[in-house]
């Protein structure tokens, strides 16, 4: 398995689809966009598309697939939303029944797929610039944050902002900005710098996802709209039907990061 | 009237809402964005948002009301979309029925009012970057084309691609690319330059809307995707009703064309 950080996306899923890979995606196929994957009942699909217009930060759509079609079309020709990642989550009423390493059983005609940027991409332009990941740094999994801050709600979608958060040396923050500014597809330019009370986040050392990282001298937080964002709203929306993927665990598709 | 060029988008609006303004909005309320409006039931907006989110060039949304609104909240607090356009049609069936200058009584609780971006927005910044706009200097209204390119369908919304065609002097050409691209909201880049067949247009010289306009020695046609393209789509659909702004009477919204 350890050439499927240069593997194509299609070898890959070809990997996932065959059990062969059950484990987080983080670093495989370099360069190639990863998306957060969330299923709704088509009666709910509107609200939620709408939900995403008005909240392009945090819910930037890649593809929404055709209704009953686990086939992405733009994304990922030949794929299927069914079997190619690596672990999903079903829940009921907002609340999580199963982890599932397949969906065929859950699968209905009247289910719609988005497919959703997520901040992979701009993560290795970031390193590529020479700003420092703490979180990979030191091994943890990124700290993500509800804020005070509301999203823009639509019909039965309403909810808080989640946003991640990387300490960036002083004199990098431009850089950070400028550099993730060019991806408006996965998150794009922070939405806030430097201060977390602002967010209505109380203590910065207690991430209500994921875990803490050091934040040294000469280092500000700075916070991105973040993928939670949407799975959060839809989850508090408590839809009698929605599948995701399991977190961490994405859907990688054959679009490169700078084709987005 | 004469001092409405430079008037705030409110006065405009209340002008056009007491009558006294019923002309195209070109030129009116400098620097800010004017929008393309089409409205439909409640049953087709997803087919049609969805649409429009495959197409982001010809269809980029500004803002989608809530069900039965017809007050914006992000483009015009305040404004009255039943009053606030000069000239609207009604649309049955895909056919044509009236031209009114208010739609109090065509509104209906189910309707959904979408406001799209408008090219008025980079025309400025072309000339401001010394590109010539023929159409205008020839006083004539743009040209506009029905392509050959099959826009990406969404449920009952499909049809071809429609352009405006703009000649631009060779040695402008990269800048006039430029200039556009900083605006995604009202169609961006070009999305071609150069031979009209490879748009599947038989004659430059007859425009399928619009009228002709002289194309010098030394220029080449440049082609941008154009906000006429949702509602011709929506009118091949045939929706039971829907209800649209007039030809080059806008809606003149709050924002500044440099915010969106």
């Amino acid at each position: 398995m350890q050439n499927l950080a240069t593997a194509h996306p299609r070898e890959i899923r070809a990997q996932i689809r065959e059990g062969k890979w059950r484990r987080p995606t983080g670093g495989l196929a370099a360069g190639y966009a990863q998306a957060n994957l969330a299923v709704l009942p088509r009666d709910l699909a509107y609200d939620f598309l709408l939900f995403c217009q008005r909240n392009p930060k945090p819910c930037p759509v890649l593809e929404v697939l055709d209704v009953g079609s686990p086939h992405p079309v733009r994304m990922a020709a030949g794929a299927d939303l069914r079997s190619d990642v690596p672990l999903y989550r079903v829940y009921r009423s907002g609340e999580l029944e199963a982890e599932v390493t397949d969906l065929h059983d859950h699968w209905r005609e009247d289910l719609v797929a988005f497919l959703l940027g997520c901040s992979f991409s701009f993560e290795a332009a970031l390193a590529s610039a020479g700003i420092p990941l703490r979180h990979i740094e030191e091994e943890r999994t990124i700290s993500v944050y509800i804020t005070s801050i509301q999203c823009v709600p639509a019909g039965m979608f309403a909810g808080p902002l989640v946003v991640s958060m990387r300490p960036i040396p002083l004199d990098r923050v431009a850089k950070a900005v400028e550099v993730t500014a060019r991806y408006p597809m996965v998150h794009g330019a922070p939405v806030h710098i430097g201060d977390p009370a602002a967010l209505g986040i109380v203590d910065i050392a207690r991430p209500d996802y994921g875990e803490a990282v050091t934040i040294r001298e000469g280092e500000v937080p700075v916070f991105w709209a973040c993928g939670v964002t949407p799975q959060a709203v839809a989850r508090q929306a408590r839809p009698e039907l929605m599948l995701t993927h399991a977190p961490a665990h994405m859907f990688v598709t054959d679009l490169r990061n700078d084709e987005l």
